[in-house]
């Protein structure tokens, strides 16, 4: 993902915005962004299976799937999540405003935080920002990076893909934004999602769409594996290029698009991990199901030792397969085989002659790093990515301060 | 546990050695162990669940619970894990020369081996260490402290225990050796154990009372959550204070003793954990049931957010009850309480106002940070115990070279 980039493709229909509000200190900070959609469009969601499930989570699960949504507004700084009665109060009075501002009905708005756990949100600045990014809305890429920048928190950079869909519906396009550093376990994580697309879905559609596509790419990221309380992937589809229902091959392509878009959103994550130096692709195959390999991806990902080994460059095969041992997932052990970056380490139930040097080396001179881990069992596959772990990572949570 | 102590109550009727004879590079630094009964003893093991477990653990797992054991052999430095039928075969030599200094039969001694995975042990100097071992047996405080000197591999000390069992059956005792700081998740880690006692005990006794002891003990520790390819706790019992079978009662009284002995070994691990600065007890209690509230203390103890929270010596309750949440336990959210070192911040569904500077120094200024969790809602509860997370924690693994 490149953040420089300043050309999109941006769905028609959409109009964006960015603004400071107040909820940071920083005043060269965006906090407020601010999504509308000029007719009622298809919105669907994911949420963080998190019990302890933030106010603006309890609110958009109870309103996606829906045909006759208008209005996105996020903020960042602070996640309204553990705050009782009154979080879903204030989220629900959040959404409000956002939705007066252009007319809607109140429910016809949905509403993302991130930040703080167990403070409430300021709502008088809320207010005010979304006056503000409504007085600013516009279409153009740098109103949509505004808006990608409002939900920032511990990222380096926005994180912003799109892509042409011409060859499925003229004109149309796939936008999608997101936001992530830490906080970040399977399953979703402090992380939050919006795609959006000017091609037609019903809501059932959009929902069995996006839950496809989260399954194998937000689902499939971790950076130490705690699953956040405010986690969220919304898909809006506003109809806006062709208000022609997708025949089934358009669906088929419709769906690969969307999956590509989220996985190049899903590995922007890990990818600007806290701290992170590598980004580690984990590639389990050969199982007997989808559920044993995503058991396996995830019990190495996070493993902090593994983690730790690639931070080291030191292709150290012994903590990849001993997590792999301890994921619950029965297997022979004499038929798993495992390469890292290319070099086969391990076959056969015992490491295999190669030059640790060169894989060393591999490791260190580049950002991605890959674990292939093959069972020869089954068709079950899954890729996971996660980030390594750093003092640069210990630093940052261990002063961070609530 | 205090690593100076040097007065211990030892069981009769066996000798100790531990000399340094090459697996480890470092001539000051024990590398061999050898505990000799007198005559045959009972013998109990619980092992790691890692299904690439090491060479010595398959050995012992056939030859435990048995009533004819006479030695037990450790070596540090070589794990002889994921060394094929090489190393199977190694394991079996090496007990085989052990029990032959004795007299005793090939199949009438226990292997133990931590360190590096997947190199195969260098057979030549463990035959002269087992040698020079039975050289220098002896029953005194200065020959187990060496024997619990050879099993140590990153610890910063021995760790040692020993109690008193006069009021069960006079003269005799209860004596523990443990070893671990890294890779040490729960149900057990690169972490070994022994426990010797001079009460007489039969082998399924012996395996039913450490299986129970360890449960609530050696299993309910974590540093990183790795678990290892060589676990392994031993319980012997020669009898040698008394031949007499333990009374209903004695063998209540015992089994205390047996889970305090192992307790205080197992808090020793995390204490030692590779860069630690905090002990941290996760108490869960007010659960459904036992398991329940192993789930949610593993999970707290596990997330790395949690733990780089103490480290920084931050009071961050949200990350503590959004790891409960996550845990995939099911609990009512208004429910849950929790305390950190005394100090109620979370109830009801939301934090509680405190001094949050009183509660941030109560962190810094000791070692122990006790986190209490009640669900309300139940009888199960457990202890957990773990270490924080810090930057000398990444710095010993990433520099640590295979």
């Amino acid at each position: 993902m490149d953040s420089t980039e300043t050309r999109y493709w941006i769905p028609g229909g959409f109009r964006f915005a960015g603004v400071h509000c107040g909820v940071k200190r920083n005043p060269n900070k965006q906090d407020l962004s601010l999504i509308v959609a000029d007719q009622p469009c298809t919105a669907a969601g994911v949420y963080t299976q998190n019990l302890f499930s933030a106010a603006p989570v309890q609110l958009d699960r109870q309103r996606t799937p829906s045909d006759h949504m208008r209005v996105v507004v996020a903020n960042s700084g602070n996640a309204n999540a553990c705050t009782g009665e009154q979080g879903l109060a204030d989220a629900r009075q959040m959404a409000a405003w956002a939705a007066a501002g252009c007319g809607a009905r109140p429910e016809e708005a949905l509403v993302l935080s991130t930040g703080i756990i167990g403070e409430h949100l300021p709502m008088d600045r809320i207010q005010s920002g979304i006056a503000a990014a409504y007085a600013k809305l516009g279409a153009d890429p740098e109103h949509v990076v505004e808006a990608a920048r409002g939900i920032m928190t511990t990222d380096s950079s926005h994180k912003l893909t799109s892509r042409s869909l011409h060859e499925i519906v003229p004109q149309a396009a796939l936008l999608g934004l997101a936001k992530g550093a830490a906080m970040i376990g399977p399953r979703m994580a402090t992380m939050l999602g919006i795609v959006l697309t000017d091609v037609a879905l019903d809501p059932v559609e959009a929902q069995d769409l996006l839950s496809a596509a989260v399954e194998r790419t937000f689902n499939c990221i971790s950076v130490e594996g705690h699953m956040s309380t405010n986690d969220t992937v919304l898909l809006l589809a506003n109809g806006h290029a062709s208000s022609t229902r997708l025949s089934v091959p358009q669906r088929h392509q419709f769906a690969d698009e969307l999956e590509q878009t989220c996985e190049v959103l899903a590995r922007a994550i890990p990818s600007d991990g806290e701290g992170a130096t590598h980004l580690i692709t984990v590639s389990v195959r050969g199982c007997q199901n989808n559920t044993d390999a995503r058991r396996i991806a995830e019990t190495v990902a996070n493993s902090a030792l593994v983690k730790t080994a690639i931070t080291g460059a030191d292709p150290n095969w012994g903590r990849i397969v001993s997590a792999a041992g301890y994921s619950g997932v029965q297997f022979d052990v004499n038929r798993v085989t495992l390469d890292l970056n290319g070099y086969r380490l391990f076959e056969r139930g015992a490491p295999v002659r190669c030059d640790s040097h060169a894989v060393s080396h591999s490791i260190r001179d580049q950002f991605d790093t890959r674990i292939e881990l093959d069972f020869q069992s089954g068709d079950g596959a899954i890729r996971f990515w996660t980030s390594d772990l750093t003092a640069e990572y210990i630093r940052l949570n261990a002063d961070y301060h609530t």
